[in-house]
């Protein structure tokens, strides 16, 4: 397709809300998010938080001025591996009217040199069992379900 | 069993080669360790860089003065979930000699207790397919293994 690159930049405050929608606009996700304006504290200081913290980036795909992706970089150093450092990625959305445009797989390209960059071994994310097209989109991109996922959760969602 | 209660703590640099013992006797982490006499120096650049981060914590399980178990906790500001932290788990290890005594369990609790202390909402983590009675044991710790754990390897091994 003719039609401008995207570009990817670290997520700014001024982002917040319209990640927030995409973060709430899924099935899974419309039950733990909570899209309101103006935007719940709780979110603003978790950003904060990230933001803070340099070894996390919030990473946006921008199609000029819009943004229409976005995911969480984590960078974590470990003694396994001989002493190594890993990607870990969370929080993915492409924006619902901008999918099947091959954006994710840019954004996920894009993720994977900026882990290598910063010197991570492995990249690793966990994706849920109920969205199987997900698992299928990561091994397009190499990764390979070896483990399994659990999570404990400590309060009600 | 009448014995000494464990007791938990930061891993100092001291605990640094019996840990990495500890990591490579097994047998997916003897393919991936170096454990040697002085340690290889990555594992130590490795060590500096968790103690440097408040939000890593590597910790060992002590039976008195003897190191018998580790594991790491990263713990990670999200927006999802409302903007919430969760605590990722990883490296974990009870020393061979001192296995089947409950001590991985007294560990995890105590991991967990730690992760709903700093105001995780989640703890994560992943276990590889090859390793199926480790499953067990965390289901038997109330995880769910709702996620596939994919990883991409940036370099070989």
């Amino acid at each position: 397709m003719s039609e401008m690159p995207l570009t990817f930049r670290l997520a700014n405050e001024d982002d917040l809300p319209h990640i927030v929608r995409m973060l709430a606009d899924d099935p899974l996700g419309a039950a733990r998010e909570q899209y309101e304006d103006p935007l719940p504290e709780s979110y603003l200081a978790a950003f904060g938080a990230i933001r803070a913290d340099s070894n996390n980036e919030l990473i946006v795909a921008c199609l000029g001025d819009e943004v229409v992706g976005v995911l969480q970089i984590t960078f974590i150093p470990y003694l396994t591996y001989r002493g190594s450092w890993r990607a870990l990625i969370e929080g993915v959305r492409i924006d619902a009217r901008f999918r099947s445009r091959g954006f994710g797989k840019s954004l996920f390209e894009w993720a994977i040199a900026r882990s290598a960059e910063r010197g991570c071994h492995m990249v690793q994310l966990t994706t849920d069992k109920l969205r199987p097209k997900a698992r299928q989109f990561y091994e397009s991109l190499g990764f390979v379900a070896s483990h399994e996922g659990m999570k404990l959760k400590l309060v009600a969602n």
